[in-house]
């Protein structure tokens, strides 16, 4: 359907399926705002959580980052130079108050708005990215990873990324390119087994190729997900985007949730031998309530 | 007078110099221009040159980096990683309209305005940054390293960049911490023998401490050379900067002239065993005219 992985890769392909499944009436996006996301695969919302919620969800990731007893679990990376924690999966198994925060209508509402039905979470981080220290991820699609890597069939799925530090546009933040997640492009390669275990740290497999990156460059320009914290970023599945590095002291913390339509349950991977773990790609579709 | 390189690293400590030298009267800028230098240690100029000097400097970069008789020069420093050009030194001696440029009075005229006496050409370069594959530079002051390494008494050396591509905020431009010219920020280390050799690919000794350049950004802030193509930054020789990488497409490039105040001709190398070599810390006063 959306074909990806192959030795030769192809050319980018229209997306076949729409960015907003739902309608005005289904939750707390307006129609504005609605055809905006359609157009553009993102928006931005500033002061989505509070200076409160900020501090409490901060003082969250420090304690999550500090226990030692998590180190070994699986669901851990650190970062393959410095060694420390740069992201935990699953992360509401870990914390309290971010499994209520995967539930809280601000963000269920709009998740269930965008994809047009009852959605469970297909993936959860953490990230930490230190000042000095964070390196960058290169322009990727999330979908066509999931499509390929975890067998999601459709592009009907949204992530929402929350920001507990500040976002300026020179400290390794999001980059989009708006209007990009109606182009599907195909990563260059067949997936090695168990490439998600270096893929987390730096891809390499699947990325699309430069030509197309400069293509939807010049198409779509770039814009970055800047602002203070407690904004958020709301972004379609197949939205090209990427980071460059950060060697300003500045960190850069935020929590990351991704939601599927439980219409869109995962099949066997697409382009893949294996399906990646749970708590990379949950098959759980037990819907959020 | 600025002591740097040392083992054990002091602390920042007060500029003792002036940034600027001269008068309203005696050039381009204005007398709010030039307070504004004075206190921001840094200078942006839109439509510094125009569109048709901006093509022809262009086609000149075009011309250096394809010249294959040139790869075997030591003034051309080629990428570590991909082998392609990266900057080209003394780059005044291989082209003619560079050549011109720094004797321009647009250029010329408000080096020594800043500098307050006849200048000449410490270094000159132009910096080729290709898309995808640009590579930082690490916080530093121009100055700590023409002191330590060159010889250079004071800071009255001002830097001119002149754009030849479009600085955006995501493309891996300068950033400046506005207001850190007036610290000196010692490097850490003792320099070893021949270091420019690897120091301009990768900066890895006289870097400036985590906790140094912490607090000045955190007390300045920073600032992005951000504008059109034919933009140029006068920037004191002192002032902290630094580069992220460039994932994007987009390639920068750029003219960059050095000028020193023939006061100020360089002595033995403070903190260096040896000077560097004249294309890359020039000796000869003679001043332009």
């Amino acid at each position: 359907m959306y074909p990806t992985r192959e030795a030769a890769a192809g050319g980018p392909t229209a997306r076949e399926h729409p960015t907003v499944w739902g309608a005005p009436s289904d939750g707390p996006f307006g129609a504005e705002e609605l055809a905006a996301h359609e157009l553009r695969g993102f928006t931005i919302l500033e002061d989505f959580v509070s200076d409160e919620e900020v501090a409490t969800f901060s003082d969250e990731l420090t304690r999550l980052a500090g226990d030692e007893t998590l180190r070994a679990d699986e669901r851990v990376v650190t970062e393959a130079a410095s060694g420390e924690v740069r992201s935990i999966f699953e992360v509401q198994r870990f914390s309290a108050v971010i499994d209520a925060l995967t539930r809280d209508p601000r963000v269920l509402g709009r998740a269930r708005q965008l994809l047009g039905s009852d959605v469970y979470l297909h993936q959860t981080r953490v990230n930490y990215m230190p000042g000095f220290k964070g390196t960058g991820f290169y322009w990727h699609s999330d979908f066509e990873t999931w499509h390929a890597e975890d067998g999601m069939a459709l592009p009907r799925a949204v992530s929402c990324s929350i920001a507990l530090t500040e976002n300026y546009p020179f400290n390794g933040g999001l980059m989009v390119m708006p209007g990009s997640h109606r182009t599907f492009v195909p990563g260059i390669g067949a997936t090695p087994e168990d490439n998600y275990r270096s893929s987390l740290k730096a891809q390499e497999i699947g990325v699309p190729t430069e030509e197309a990156v400069t293509g939807l460059a010049h198409t779509h320009g770039i814009d970055q997900f800047t602002g203070p914290a407690g904004s958020a970023l709301w972004f379609d599945s197949n939205i090209m985007h990427g980071s460059g590095n950060n060697i300003t002291p500045f960190p850069r913390s935020n929590i990351f949730l991704v939601f599927n339509s439980v219409e869109n349950a995962l099949d066997e991977p697409y382009g893949a031998a294996a399906p990646r773990p749970g708590y990379i790609a949950n098959r759980d579709t037990t819907p959020l309530a």
